[in-house]
């Protein structure tokens, strides 16, 4: 990765995509030089790329970034840029990360990785064959208490996973009267499964290790059409509505089951689930114990261990363990690092843009924090969301996804 | 169900069975006219019937029945019983129930209906064709907060449920040198589904209406084989173990989807659930709020209620609804009757065995507290437990089960 | 205690004053043969007495008394009483236990013990030199989860205490409109501090040992004046109201700072704390851990055990501990007896009155269930609530509670 | 405060101090134009001061300062220097403030305003009569949660407040061997309740108003005596400690009772409660409801609201309000702005430093976010730890504290 004619040159770092994820990863560039020890290179925030200038200009401003562009093809030949955020719609990620990686950018593309296996194939490819660092953003896997429970099970402590239920629960398709948009548009598996499920699917895995089958898919589209917006909107805002409706034609509910190896376990994800703003959740059955993990409090897990044979067994519940600055992402993450300091979503991705640097200055992997998630792991996701369409699509009969 | 010539002779009750659920009973037909208003005819606590003498005595004793029988048979012939509950190995219910029915003897047989469904169509004929009450034993109906759950649902409050997730973890087979029994033997779906599993299917289709198809199920046997016990026992209690062992033959765990009218969910039953003793818990999402029932609150309910369309949705979050003496399990079941006085599991036993007595002293429905489960609503179970069974059996593919 | 020409016949048992807690006792003692091994003398439910004959009749059909009398002086000579509840306005307790206990009756009296010092002393006075056995009803003392915090603190397990919270929460008298009673009269200490916070106070001290001091009292009056009822009342039920009003005279809500052997703590009792219907809460800090009960889950505790000086004592929370078979409250209190069935407050009320019928028939302190509180307990209580009043009349100042 | 020579430069700031709180300092600036709309004028991060010089180059070179200087007076001078955050020792913040102060730049003091009344008193009227902005910072009135309870209280919707309990439990004193340092010498008042109990008092009156009296006030030294340390440490970190021992002279925790107008509460301050690593928490009952805010879940509050006289008021229990972007410190404050995306303590200095520089650059109050606190509350929770520190010298004796 080292390009020694430019060492000394600050990393220059861009985002494509200046919408709310937009904006938390120009956030967590600016950042992510804050966290653990100094960075070998210094990081310049040099652009902010979004059609709709005004936006990108809001951004550009707020978080410190040189300039704006309005076409990201700008950013192909800017020699003071090397790290590119793509953070737009997914049908449009394979034109930008294939152009940006052939132009020798480094990419971090927020999930998912793509919206057809055709698109995520290609990205892999590229991303294999690129000299460029190719990342996908999965925030959740920087979260203090998910990465904590994963290296609880690795360590053997809870013994093997038995059986598991997770969820993704989220509220902001409930109202009725929200206006038509791309994410309720498609086929089934890119509603609520495709957005908040792929990071289930992807929390899931990352925990539990790869599953083998999805049964039983059922999906829902509760809200069966929605009026069309008068205005354009970003973000989940509320907005006039016209009278005219349109079908939405993608799943607000999923439902399935999953073989893992040993284990099992029910899935659910969620976008009409009332009084769930943000509710990723795993929970854990293990021989020698029992943990879950809530998105709503990240540093934090609730852990049983059983005491097999032990008088005590009975008397021995769930405690609820808050992560201190013994964990890295809180003692390295944060000025001010005691347990119970509070760790927010936003963090997330700065520790992700940190993880992402300290792959492209070179750092090995002992010295960085945890790499983020490869292509392979975005295509992976999407296998999965293919295998519980196949599911539903076939009486809910079991798919399996071969790894 | 009068009998102009005995009116005012008490009602002679009986118990057959005299394990720990027999013991529950046998408590609650002693409390069950202490609740509500007087019934107006007495009870008589006649006798406890167990092969096991000793422990027929010791339950006869605990709760001031008059006699104790070794054989069941004795009870057709006594004039003076007049109720039977039926707390005996599954398989010998239906032996037992169609001649105490034959006999006229009320019965209150207790869940689930039979082993087989031959057994239970038999005992659904059976109840259908008697003159005497038949009645089922699904004692978490009677909870307060799952009572006031389904009420609430049915009064339109929260509007449709849209998706719901239904569990019950157990962690009663948790320890693997917890001696081979009755309980871990038989064909898959006679386990952890037959035991806990038929709870929640019974409570999740008391609250959400008859389910149409089970998809997905799959099955985990996570203790293989169990060492054989050196003594008999009773309940879970530890005993001594052989170093024999015997293969364990159904499941620890089951998970399944299902599809209801409209609505669908995810389902799972355990009985290897580290810390959790006793964990049935229901959660629905329905189109203008969501609640939450657990046993473990069994008088509380967390409920929230969306505001759709007003600014203040987002802050509106779920309540914990604490249930008083307004609602009547509480206001007319304990002699302090308060909210958060505390309700417990046994207490659900005296709620069923007074609305068994008000049936068979002939209340109507208006004026007696909800009827218990017919002979039929368990035939139910055992469908919904076949249907899970077939889908596990024919990789997860759609069952559907008509009603 | 025992009677030679007696001991055969049952222990005849009777209640005075048939309101909702006498409606307690009588199901108490109805239920206090089925828990722990029989009891070697049997009980009998003799009767209820109530001025209000409607009401003693109701209390007595429901739970199986005999009879009904309207003057409790006829259970003085009643051969067939051995045993008697006093559960009636505080005033009128020492006259009527003086009586009993003269009259060689057993008496379990309904707390507090009196109104006034004078009344207090004589009671005692009165029990010391009675023969037969006289005790005062603290039922929070049989919350299992509240006994099993006891015996943790004794083991020491958690080391000494060195600061604690308690608390005791109830919202009856928020309503402005709820009518004027006996219990809104009288001099401050008498209203929030001598109804709830008595529990309170011996709660405290059975946990945490005597208190040594008590400081900056305060109270507040909340609710200045009340509706003068149109009805008579029983229990907090809602009547219809008079337009006049009378002013409240005692205590809404008390707090005051004490000093223990070593630990000092804050307390407060409130009866117009909005949302708490029964919040009675001790929180302890500890040398080396903490905990804390709360009677809404009253089988309960939170524990958290401080690895002093390891390396994981951050990440070492509180454990919710749910008790089970092990503690003997739950294990011989209930028929079907696990961790997570459910406790409820009513339960305390017959583990006490088992409990005071053991020290009836000779069981020594080692085979019964840990005794009654004393009457000399009950005038501690008195003490405390005393000096709590003196500091409070002293500008807070520090005043001693000898033991 | 504009300056128009000078307008157009951007605004230079300097932290004094780069221990933990300096260090979040340090990041809040750099944060600080990152969140609402843009400042309208920019911000330069300049120096950062320490005596330790490698610490406070670690400082600067973490959060972007230009330079670093181990001698705060060479900022007195500096032009480039606008805006100071003085982040040292109690007992140095009068002459370093007095100094920056009588220098022209504007100055944010860290909490507690000073160790001594004298000093105090002396910053207040420096403050007062100096051209610039003076201000300390207390940043849990930041929290979200803790602030939208307060609107909460002003709107009325609650009524007013008749009782309250505020704690602030923190455990970092708990280790007995944690070893001897500054914080634990002084008088009693310096300790628990002037670190973390300073807190507790301002955001109690920033919550409920003034106190006016306190009263019972309880001091009590747990961990008598030390270890020294064998080398300097800096935050709470573990070090190396010696066998010679030093006595501990203030507080471990400090306990008392306070009046405010109408409304009356218990209060306590401990830094050895164990399990409890930063339990700030407020608990207010009032006339038509109740609520809490804890500074564990700061966006988050729990709401009951009493309906009076309605028929559900007993079921209305208390709802978990979890903050939303229609609260400013949420919408303004993160680039992914949504109810339950967490938000931690280290985000409370970023708002704080926001209000701050709105301030310096001359926003009306109905363009800012909350002004920062000022110097003369710094003195009032001064005033109010004397009155407790009398109090516990008086016998717990009610002290007056005017305002």
């Amino acid at each position: 990765m080292s390009d020694e004619m430019t060492e000394d040159r600050p990393l220059g770092v861009a985002v494509i995509g200046a919408g709310m994820a937009g904006a938390a990863h120009a956030a967590a560039w600016r950042a992510a030089t804050t966290v653990r020890t100094p960075l070998p290179r210094p990081v310049r925030l040099v652009a902010v790329a979004d059609i709709a200038e005004p936006l990108a200009r809001h951004v550009a401003g707020r978080f410190g970034y040189e300039r704006v562009e309005t076409d990201w093809r700008a950013l192909l030949d800017a020699a003071d840029v090397d790290v590119v955020s793509v953070v737009v719609a997914n049908r449009l990620h394979r034109e930008i990360v294939e152009a940006l990686l052939a132009a020798g950018k480094h990419v971090l593309c927020e999930k998912p990785l793509a919206d057809t296996r055709e698109d995520a194939e290609a990205m892999v490819a590229a991303a294999e064959t690129a000299g460029p660092v190719a990342r996908l953003g999965y925030t959740y896997r920087r979260a203090p208490g998910l990465a904590a429970l994963r290296e609880l099970v690795t360590s053997g402590a809870l013994g093997e996973i038995v059986h598991l239920h997770g969820r993704y629960l989220a509220d902001y398709a409930c109202d009725p009267q929200a206006p038509m948009a791309w994410r309720f548009r498609g086929e089934p598996g890119s509603g609520a499964l495709g957005d908040v499920g792929s990071h289930l699917l992807d929390a899931a895995e990352f925990l539990a290790g790869p599953m083998r089958a999805v049964s039983g898919a059922r999906f829902r589209t509760v809200v069966a059409e929605r009026p069309l917006p008068l205005t354009a909107t970003v973000g989940h805002g509320k907005v006039a509505v016209s009278e005219e409706t349109e079908p939405v034609t993608n799943d607000d509910w999923a439902g399935f089951t999953a073989d893992f190896d040993g284990a099992a376990g029910t899935f659910e994800a969620s976008r009409v689930a009332a009084g769930h703003p943000n509710g990723l959740r795993l929970e854990i059955s293990c021989r020698a114990g029992a943990a879950v993990w809530d998105q709503e409090n990240p540093a934090e897990i609730q852990v049983h261990t059983q005491e097999i044979g032990g008088a005590a067994a009975a008397s021995n519940g769930f405690r609820t363990v808050k992560l201190g600055p013994e964990h890295p992402y809180i003692g390295e993450g944060y000025a001010m690092a005691a347990p119970g300091i509070g760790v927010g979503q936003n963090d997330g991705f700065i520790f992700q843009a940190r993880a992402f640097l300290e792959e492209v200055v070179g750092l090995d992997e002992e010295q960085s924090w945890p790499r983020c998630a490869s292509f392979a792991e975005g295509l992976r996701t999407l296998d999965l969301i293919e295998a519980v369409v196949a599911s539903a699509g076939d009486e809910g009969r079991a798919v399996s996804v071969a790894r």
